[in-house]
């Protein structure tokens, strides 16, 4: 018991400085040998809890894909009990894609998910998860939506929330507020203005 | 003059082969002497082309940028000019992203932007560049829409632009066709709900 708390508390203080050293130097440019010296632990050590670097980036990847799961299960609780309008709702599921502080690193990981098969094969399950879940968010917005515009809905917000985690090289003019809200705003409109 | 040529044509074989190398295998994971054998020239003469790894690379994103530039400077031109209204001219624009064939380079350079001066300079350059224009285009779909408005369509449509660009880890159920003219009919009922 003791032991199995030792070597969670082991794998997270790896993935938390891993995390920061990809973000920063990039993963493919950090050694085994320096995050074991920025985690202070040995590399053998590393490899006891993680067979290989792929398999830390796929931890990080694992751990971020339940964490936005849950947020957004919990935002489409709140939109289907009446706590949020809909409106509020896309606002905050666009502030959750906005809000990436690793942009560096989320773009490692997306391009190492086209090379590393467990890696593409959780954000395809995250996004395979969150597709039933946007069509629950645009039915609120307009009941009426077809099966074509409901398809069309879920590619739209989709690549909403993707674009919106790589704003920072676009140079944005508008705060991470003003353009969730914004963008809320106009999703909105668009799922009233079809059917 | 003929060195001048041969100079360029040198230089377009190492682009074009270092672009497929990056994508395949990844920028970092690919070495110079690697690129120098499938492109069959040697590291010397990269080296006398292009200072670094992270030249070639910023070489490879200015002529992506001309190129995707040029593309939709000439889109705007024909939604001025009347050839194609505003529905079809959201298409087009949608396609142009949705048809990114390297998709795992553009994750590298993308990343590389956060690392590399000249590469974030490069892709803030040109989204710079279609800012305005997109705002065109939004006016063409609206022309009553006012400040507050044109800035939020700005954001989303560039941020549907970097989204469409990323499909494929999505596992999309539509094809590249179908949600670009799903994606059109949607921004431009958006723009016509808001005001």
């Amino acid at each position: 018991m003791v032991a199995a708390q030792h070597e969670q508390g082991g794998k997270e203080r790896i993935l938390a400085t891993a995390r920061g050293l990809f973000n920063l130097r990039g993963f493919h440019q950090t050694s085994m040998a320096e995050l074991a010296s920025s985690a202070q632990v040995s590399v053998g050590q590393i490899y006891r809890l993680f067979k290989s670097k792929e398999d830390i980036i796929s931890a990080i990847v694992e751990v971020d894909s339940g964490e936005r799961r849950n947020e957004i299960a919990a935002l489409r609780n709140r939109l289907c009990t009446g706590e949020i309008g809909v409106e509020e709702a896309f606002e905050h599921l666009f502030q959750g894609a906005l809000a990436d502080h690793e942009e560096a690193l989320s773009f490692d990981i997306l391009a190492e998910g086209f090379r590393s098969e467990p890696v593409g094969e959780t954000i395809a399950a995250l996004c395979g998860n969150l597709r039933p879940w946007l069509r629950d968010f645009a039915c609120a917005a307009n009941p009426d939506l077809g099966e074509d515009s409901l398809g069309d809905a879920e590619e739209l917000i989709l690549a909403c929330m993707f674009g919106f985690g790589h704003r920072s090289l676009a140079r944005p003019k508008l705060s991470a507020e003003a353009t969730a809200k914004g963008a809320a705003r106009m999703i909105v409109a668009a799922l009233r203005g079809i059917d």
